[in-house]
């Protein structure tokens, strides 16, 4: 048999480059990582093999909010801040306008325009997952890719819809919740939920004529944190007002987001979390992997298929029709080699 | 090699016994669908098989509402309606208390304690899901054995909490939220989210002092979910007040239910949610027997155990885990008979 002579792709130089910090070859790798092609995926692993020993060294904060929120404008002047204390910021937009154009571009090019620009800033767009705004499977291990790359602060941003703030949550260790001042309880109502997994509330566009319906907000807010339950983590969450336009609260957003990573640390509840992250995504990921072989497997699609028809006609009941296409995937897959 | 003369199980005796409306081997039936024996789940699906062209004639009804709403009173009072009307009724109550105690009781043994006593009823409490409050996957399944048995109608009831909601709605054709008037924005507002995937709301207790507060409360749900967008079934949610004490408003609601059916019937709807919804299940189904064998292997389990070691120490990533445990699951699989 003649020997196939096709480049393989660098996977050490790309690690090695990652690990020096190189941004174009993050991003490269975030592409191989994002891609669904077998072939890719194969690389990931072995990819991530090779910085998994690098990560874990950053905060991962997850930031969400209602659109016109101003999240973008909130990020770009928070990521400033903190790249002006010397951090190096990557921030990962989840991007659901991307669900509709099958890509990943953000469709608004000035986003966070000058964070873009900055050297000490990457800035991502992350294909949505299944639903809209989701995360994808890919957010985790772009994570890490970001800390093998030397960034100490990562930022998930997604937009507040639907079950997307509990996927941001479970790959970060804070939770950001931007609010507006005054946009009526019949919004606010309807994303009440979330405040019992965030971390801190910020009230954005505090300012000029807003400052005195921000004040009233936070207050508004702080008393009805005060009836919910303590967090797993034991942190009482923090209500803050910001303004992205004069940087009002900025510093005090970022002091809280220390003092809570303080707290948690000596709790031991940060790693307990992260540990927990990591454990959920390798059974997700697991389950992930093991369905989409039937997936991909058109003698399994076409048997899944023939048992959808029988239940329609209620011939089987679905659960019999598990059992006959769980036979099939063993049968199917002791005729392959492993 | 000797002979087993071991009693068989009374497949047919039982498929027979539900076919002919025998309550005491519906229940015997639905025991065996929500134990997690291997030998109980064998039994199922050969139960199910015999009676699943018996199923599908029934309108199923999903209730929530959070606890203190009157539930169980208003359910007794809808029930005890529909059972004049000459029709069939039975509730499965998902009991999250169940979760606790491992068991199945119904701690509070009055409950819907008249309708429990007639003979066109049917109470069964439902172990709780995974989650509290939620439904449990032999939930749908147990609907079906209660079509089989010749229930005209079927509630599902659940507490208003976490996610199990959405899993009710999954396995009903008409979701019916309850809901207290006056119980301040601060309470409501936590459920909002739930009034989007409603079919009706009802404003329960509407009697003496507090009819006045539940019309006010009706108007302002009704300006309320105007603002939302249509419904996939093209349905508009009705709004109504009810009183399980004098009775008011029952009826309406039951006509309301009637004119659900109807509609969405002649748009082909009800039949095209019903047949996603068997299709889900079977798909959800076939993903868990899936796993549970990954579950219910001791070698896999330690592979899995040694495997979150290795995580735990930054030794390998966990996409890479998931790799190595799906080889594993293969190579365990492949040294079994099928």
């Amino acid at each position: 048999m003649k020997q196939s002579i096709k480049p393989r792709p660098q996977i050490d130089l790309l690690a090695d480059g990652i690990l020096q910090g190189n941004r174009m070859m993050l991003s490269q790798a975030i592409t191989i990582i994002e891609s669904n092609l077998a072939e890719d995926q194969k690389l990931s692993s072995g990819l991530l093999d090779k910085i998994i020993h690098a990560t874990g060294n950053s905060i991962r904060i997850g930031i969400t909010g209602v659109p016109g929120v101003g999240k973008s404008s909130f990020i770009e002047a928070f990521g400033k801040y903190i790249i002006n204390l010397g951090k190096r910021v990557a921030v990962l937009a989840v991007d659901p306008s991307s669900q509709l154009s099958k890509g990943s571009i953000l469709g608004d090019k000035t986003r966070m325009e000058e964070l873009s620009k900055n050297s000490a800033a990457y800035v991502r767009p992350s294909p949505a997952g299944n639903k809209l705004g989701g995360v994808a499977h890919s957010t985790y291990e772009t994570i890490l890719l970001c800390e093998a790359a030397g960034f100490d602060i990562i930022i998930v941003e997604t937009v507040g819809v639907g079950q997307s703030e509990v996927s941001v949550k479970n790959v970060t260790d804070f939770f950001l919740l931007l609010m507006l001042a005054g946009a009526g309880d019949e919004l606010q109502g309807m994303k009440k939920g979330i405040t019992e997994i965030a971390d801190a509330l910020v009230i954005t566009k505090a300012d000029h004529d807003n400052v005195k319906h921000a004040t009233a907000a936070k207050a508004a807010y702080q008393q009805a944190l005060h009836l919910q339950p303590l967090a797993r983590s034991g942190w009482i969450p923090g209500v803050l007002t910001a303004s992205a336009h004069t940087g009002e609260g900025i510093g005090e957003i970022w002091k809280l987001i220390l003092s809570f990573t303080e707290q948690t640390m000596s709790t031991g509840f940060f790693h307990d979390n992260r540990r927990q992250q990591g454990m959920e995504y390798f059974e997700d990921r697991f389950k992930s992997i093991l369905y989409s072989e039937v997936e991909n497997s058109p003698a399994l699609q076409a048997e899944k298929e023939k048992l959808k028809h029988e239940i329609q006609q209620q011939k089987i009941s679905p659960t019999r029709a598990a059992e006959m296409l769980l036979i099939a995937f063993h049968r199917e897959a002791g005729m392959r080699k492993f």
